[in-house]
């Protein structure tokens, strides 16, 4: 196989391994909102409605949803406040911060496409 | 924000960009069988049926769909061989190899991750 940037992948007999990764990786993050949330509250902690008004489109089912799977594999926090009335934040685990390099890949990768669509590259 | 591991992610002033990247990469990449599909690919070109015993739990429907949106971002090509009888193959593009990062690095977070819930580490 050609290798055209730093990385290389797998050789073909360590396939198997590395679609079973990448397939439990996809399992855990796949949606479109996933990992934009965790982006998101990395930038800094959040209550429920502001997380709705920075991810466009989200429904508030939806988002609760993300929320508790995102919770279950240890990537965010729900904290609860004792105020009246009660104060929810969620925020980025140290966790989360695994996630850093794919989100970078990503956001780059994204842009790139973006322009590759609109035909500026 | 912390700098935990060698890549920094935007400031929050790029917040709002670096989201709309993630969030429009996602809307590529997104479900569970597209990255492990065009991995799969990038290892060799492949025939349906051979994509289907690879790729376990993909209905025909489903990866019949998953290739046409691949194909549709240019991500792999479906080489028609006319041969009796013809004989269709799916190869990823050299554009694909542009995911490799991205692969890589999901392929190294999913063993991890799935060691992590499995509580080895």
């Amino acid at each position: 196989m050609e290798t055209i940037e730093n990385k290389t992948l797998p050789g073909r007999e360590e396939c198997a391994g590395a679609l079973k990764n990448v397939f439990d990786a996809m399992y855990v993050l796949n949606g479109k909102w996933k990992l934009p949330l965790v982006l998101c509250l990395m930038q800094s902690p959040k209550r429920f409605n502001e997380l709705q008004k920075e991810i466009k489109g989200i429904s508030p089912k939806v988002l609760a949803n993300e929320l508790k799977d995102l919770e279950l594999n240890f990537l965010i926090q729900r904290n609860v406040y004792p105020t009246t009335p009660v104060r929810i934040v969620y925020e980025a685990t140290a966790y989360s911060h695994t996630l850093k390099n794919i989100l970078a890949e990503l956001s780059h990768w994204g842009e790139n496409h973006r322009n590759k669509v609109k035909g500026k590259i």
